[in-house]
């Protein structure tokens, strides 16, 4: 492993710049079409102030449609996390300096706080829905909930990104896209279906609300990590020495 | 073919450890997002006593989205079944051996009770919802019509694992999810929808009600076998000896 | 062209017997998905007597989802066809006999029929909803949209049988699914969407109501013959000898 | 660059007059789609005065699914732009002359209105949907909202049509259906989600109302052309010569 000065160095070139730019852009586009369609179901809701499955299925097919499409166009840039929960299990499996994976997450913030803020600007809304849990649970369940979620995300991440699937590849992104739609349709009612932790700090920071933070950085992390692990040690793992080389340089690729 | 005792000792081979881990996680991630959207879309809707077309769409679509990625996060490791009917109907076509399939079978079942109960604790509902049929209609009615759904299910299984099909096989994974979706909006509010006897295994164990399970293992398990058989037989009969090797071996390929 | 004693042999070999198995199966799947799901959704929409968006999207996603798996599960077979619209369509492009034309056409209705049979009788339904115009329309329009859709309908399926697509051909079913559910999102509530002389007459049989039936065999068959001179001739014209080897035999691909 | 008589004389081969056919024929399958899609909703929303989110869905679905197949029936003819922001946004990075883009553009701006127009007198509609925007809002607003739209989608056009993807390209129509419908989830209540000058056009010239018009030319076609210049120059600039060639020729290709 190079020394820390030198990974700092790689974190700072042009490639390693548009690849936050690219993380950015995807992060945007993401929280932009998920935030957004949560609010725009919600203002035409017969009753606005509740929620019925028709808008659960709206922003689940956003985040399907959006997240693929997210994760599709930084692929070859940036390796296309959209999510510092990917970011983090993409370095707890070596596949990302640490360095690198701290400027991604930030990317991913920003890009996630401007989609926020754009959208309650630009619509002149009183608010944004910020990602929150029901009265009768807990936010150690709810963190629970998102952590299982993150891992089926995270490890459908690692699937994807995986050499030895060969032609299967290509469909990659979309696999993201679905996995991330259904666990919106789950868990909508009870956690807000997050899996993300830059998307639910850009809606608190914006709708002005903390509240249960926590539960969207410590379940998805966790989840995050287990999932690469589970995934290059246990499921999957390499055979030969070959195998182990993911066609994945520093930071770039799923 | 091999003695017993050789094809059981198959079935605990490292490689066969990590298929029936990989049916275990896959199944997991299906059942928790089919019964999950349900349970959220069930909480969500107005009358919550009743379901409206809304909820069939919510379940479709997660039904969809997850299996498709259930399949294909296992394909390369244990041929991506998620399913004791498809598992069967492979073990009728000999693609699969009596023993690993018992193994497959019951890591479908432990990792289907694994995700109702999950869902029951993590979100403090007071039940999961369970697989049932109208008044109006027999068990009989609803095991033919299960059976038949499991039938295309499985049919559409054995086209997507026929290497005549050249790239058309990248979309696999897609498709058993789709023919999925398409009959859970075709047969919910009639059967349910299941085709899968793990699925609703798991939910009637932790839901606590076994009534007409028999439906939905009779009829999907005749289904995928009569499909296995009209497949290879009499659709798409392999014209030479080479076309009858499939690139699947024992228990592992689609 | 050979004569036609000996086109009608080409019609009763045993591979043309398996196309039109094929197309037996997969108008069946389809037929039953999308009839299935208006019946699942009239069953529990709140006021049953009447249809609201959500049926709507109900019926298109299960026409997308199974007319993707049934196009894709035939097309090896006998080019998947589904629809005698478009067997008529490859017929005035000269990529199909005109007897096996009919053998696959009296197949996709007998599937059609059976899969509108088969639900009536399972669900124990007082009926089978049954393609209709509104009041305010007139038979020669809806004869109008109905071609107009297939138009749209056969002319991608031209496109996607064109070898010069080269890799995107590997998504043909899909196209296929995505161009008919967007047509019946559009023409619900005036046209019914068929798009499919089969499927609108499976259901007018065991519905008991041949009303308007005209307009679903006029308008389809007009609007997929132009769609294949349009393509085949005007659009993206054969420009060599060799171009015009579409890699479709007697029959046998789309 | 070839003098102005030369490319003008390009603009009128038979292979650019098929552009345009192809182009025309695409924008009307996608504007007869989610014009009629928003048609069909409303007619029979319960009250038929009101929008709920399953019109919002029912549009954005049909967005996704006529737009993917739209730009796929295309792309080998005409580059598959079906909008003239995508037009202006490769005219911009050079991909396309001007003449040519013109042309493009008003055959998508017919395609729009006959599709429009065919719905409106076949349906005998009082009216067509015309993209609006709530009275809270202003129209500044909207065209930015819309431009940020359409910088996302003209973006993901570039990285579709990037040869640098490898097998990814294939995918490249659906990212196009799918980045549009993730907006138009977002966007409905508040801009109606065009991100189409030619979609927007249609609606308003045969629904009758140019109220807001500007909204949806100035800030789709600006968003369009700052995308082109982001993706060439900023996010994925060539590094080598070869890099450059596109494998598009003058307004044959994404």
């Amino acid at each position: 492993m190079p020394p820390l000065s030198t990974r700092l160095e790689h974190s700072i070139t042009s490639a390693a710049l548009r690849s936050y730019l690219a993380e950015f852009l995807s992060t945007f586009f993401f929280v932009f079409a998920a935030t957004g369609s949560a609010m725009s179901a919600r203002k035409i809701t017969p009753e606005a102030t509740m929620v019925d499955p028709s808008c659960l299925i709206a922003t689940a097919i956003a985040t399907t449609f959006s997240l693929t499409v997210a994760v599709y166009v930084a692929v070859n840039v940036s390796g296309g996390h959209v999510n510092p929960a990917v970011t983090f299990g993409m370095a707890v499996g070596g596949h990302i300096s640490i360095p690198m994976a701290i400027f991604y997450s930030m990317s991913q913030m920003v890009g996630s706080v401007f989609a926020c803020a754009f959208l309650k600007f630009m619509t002149v809304s009183s608010s944004v829905p910020v990602h929150g849990i029901p009265q009768e649970m807990t936010g150690f369940g709810a963190a629970i909930i998102e952590g299982v979620m993150t891992f089926a995300l995270v490890y459908t991440v690692y699937a994807v990104g995986d050499p030895r699937r060969g032609a299967f590849g290509t469909l990659g992104p979309l696999m993201i896209g679905l996995i991330a739609g259904a666990n919106v349709l789950a868990s909508g009612p009870f956690t807000g279906g997050s899996m993300n932790p830059a998307y639910s700090f850009g809606c608190a920071m914006v709708g002005g609300s903390f509240k249960n933070q926590a539960v969207y950085w410590i379940g998805p992390l966790i989840g995050a990590g287990v999932a690469g692990v589970v995934y290059d040690n246990v499921v999957f793992p390499s055979q030969s020495p070959e195998d182990s080389v993911r066609g994945v340089t520093d930071g770039i690729g799923v």
